[in-house]
């Protein structure tokens, strides 16, 4: 059996980046940019298309550099969706955004077409020579869609998905090292909140304390709202933090990420209030084994220079484990996804995932879980770096995912 | 000129709501549903058609009581989707959501599609009969909306915007408590911050700490970012806070808006830091007089039994006042929005809304701005609750709209 670690110190994360680290990323970006249209537009031709219309926020990011926070997209109009013909980049902005537009989409041609996109549409395909357009049918409303068809009955209107999500689950050194850094910034949060993990805190209060720590500690924004879950809470693996306090005996888990510079992290640590109990330890154990075999799994791959496996296979190795032994039921969710701009995307570790080779260089979670209703849960969640080429297999989440005890 | 006046004491507003009040909300909702439903079912014989397929997160807790955190859905794969029929009520919840569902949506059957939802289409449209379905077609993506489609070829797919929307904008009388109490958890925390806002500490760390004082104030949540902007800055009306300090002789505006109970507030206030000078003095008092003209135009035409105004026209009332003076350009943006479960919603009062009479009882913004680039901005932001049968035209921000001099 595990024994109980001393606690990681703040200290031991690396700082927030300087000025200059944040401006280094910056240029990387741009200097990235015209790869990224290339390979976009190197899907034109074997789709017999002559341009790209999108609207996903982190595809306007990662093509553009035009930047729209979480859930701007809803009250942004059309500001910041974008067409990208063989030559040209046009990126929407209404007066409100077209300062921000022309500084942050460099080398792109701004176009105001204020709430009528349709009634722009003709001379935006014009202007670039589009006779066939594919649009992101997974984001474009199918209201925008019809009007935008209609107003341009001449072009053709193919719908297309996960073209520019494939190239995003491709990681450059640069997008690497900001996940690491919001990777860094998570950690340290979570290493000041330990001793404020006492019996009779909250769930809420300690959720909202972390989400503090985060973006008081260098992150630009949250990867998402913190969970903090106690006890029987545990179990729920899409729990939200209420107002149920810590107690001593239980179990305590936090799932939460921090954004640095547009990458996003992601961790669930589950820690003990207390000295742990033999089932909960038990399960903890086997958690931890779990996930040590799928990264196992990869590591060797990579050594061997063998073909990269698929993320249905990595799920099989974690979930195998805790159906060998037996004694509790494997997590029902996937094991883990990929994670950049977005908290979920490309490549997908699951059941029900495709099984081919994963992508690399690439950055994925694995998470692994045991849910006892009603009793109990424990989940770890960790973010890998894959990097075949240089066979670099190396976890970016750098608190200890050992047994932690605290509110003693 | 006006006269800067005393600050406000976060004791001057209504506490957060307790318990036994939530309750009382969450009561009112569950009574109010049959209506809702009814009206919306109302529209469907008008149109012929026999069921209506919602995503929308604001109307599937309108209509259901199943509650999705903002942005939520991004993540919730078709849990929250909702087909309503002639007579039943079906809420789409995976495993992740299924316990939640069954107690939030009451007396609705629950079903798990998973992630497939075309697969179970034909089945959940034959099992409330429906041969005509109206779909929420500005939110449903046309890849969705294509599978579907072909998934059920004897169903007629019908593309509907608005329904569910326009009779949101009208307000029962425990949403309107709501939005109230989440101007209060407001004005209270802005009330809070006064003696914060001091030379040298920043836009960011000044919008930071208001959001802190809404979110351990009562609210649940923030109804978006707080903006913070210092001088010429809030001469953008789309600025976000950055690393500009509060400096004396500049104003400092504050954009913000609290969550309680699933509704929404949306305040601006615009503070002088030291002695005003004149010329903000100046546009200050305009954009104020701006705003009481176009809300003594509602209070007149309300007293007078008239027919309401529209949107439109109020738009116009204020920037007549603007225009008519004749020193500054009026705001580019609109005068006002309706708000509620969503921080934007109907009606809406600008130069492009519908002439048509404003509904009622209903709460909007009022929020006339001056804004001189490279100088400075001004707007004055309250949310207004019009019952015209009532005779009632009050404003629900409470936190005073005078001159304020902070930071001495």
């Amino acid at each position: 059996m595990r024994r109980a670690i001393e606690w990681p110190s703040p200290a031991d994360f690396a700082a927030a980046p300087d000025p200059a680290t944040l401006e280094r990323w910056d240029e990387a970006d741009k200097a990235a940019r015209p790869g990224r249209l290339e390979r976009l537009r190197a899907r034109f031709e074997e789709h017999a298309v002559d341009a790209y219309f999108g609207i996903r926020r982190e595809n306007t990011r990662y093509l553009t550099g035009f930047v729209l926070g979480e859930g701007e997209e809803k009250v942004a109009g059309h500001s910041g969706q974008f067409l990208i013909g063989g030559s040209d980049v046009v990126v929407l902005a209404d007066s409100r955004y077209s300062i921000q537009g022309r500084r942050e989409a460099v080398g792109a041609r701004i176009e105001d077409v204020g709430y009528d996109l349709p009634s722009a549409w003709p001379g935006l395909l014009g202007s670039i020579g589009a006779r066939r357009v594919a649009l992101e049918g997974g984001f474009v409303s199918h209201a925008l869609w019809r009007r935008l068809e209609a107003a341009a009955p001449d072009v053709e209107h193919v719908s297309v998905e996960g073209w520019v999500e494939a190239d995003r689950a491709m990681k450059e050194p640069s997008e690497i090292e900001r996940i690491a850094a919001a990777c860094a910034v998570a950690d340290r949060a979570l290493a000041t909140l330990l001793p404020k993990i006492r019996p009779g805190t909250t769930e809420t209060e300690l959720a909202l304390e972390l989400e503090w720590l985060i973006r008081t500690g260098g992150a630009e924004a949250v990867a998402f709202d913190p969970t903090c879950l106690v006890g029987a809470n545990a179990a729920l693996p899409h729990g939200s933090p209420g107002s149920t306090q810590i107690a001593s005996g239980s179990v305590v888990l936090f799932d939460f990420g921090a954004q640095v510079a547009g990458y996003r992290s992601d961790m669930t640590r589950t820690l003990f209030v207390g000295e742990p109990g033999e089932r909960d330890l038990g399960v903890y154990e086997l958690v931890a084994r779990a996930q040590a075999a799928a990264i196992a799994q990869v590591d060797a791959i990579v050594d061997g220079d063998l073909e990269l496996p698929s993320g249905r296979s990595l799920d099989g190795v974690a979930r195998g484990e805790i159906d060998a032994d037996g004694r509790w039921p494997a997590y029902g969710h996937g094991l883990g996804h990929g994670i950049g701009l977005a908290t979920h995307e490309g490549p997908s570790l699951s059941r029900s995932a495709l099984d081919v080779p994963l992508p690399s260089p690439t950055v994925f979670s694995v998470e692994p879980g045991i849910y006892l209703e009603g009793e109990t849960g424990v989940r770890i969640e960790d973010l890998i770096v894959l990097d075949a080429a240089a066979g670099r297999v190396e976890r970016l989440t750098r608190f200890p995912n050992e047994v932690i005890v605290v509110g003693a």
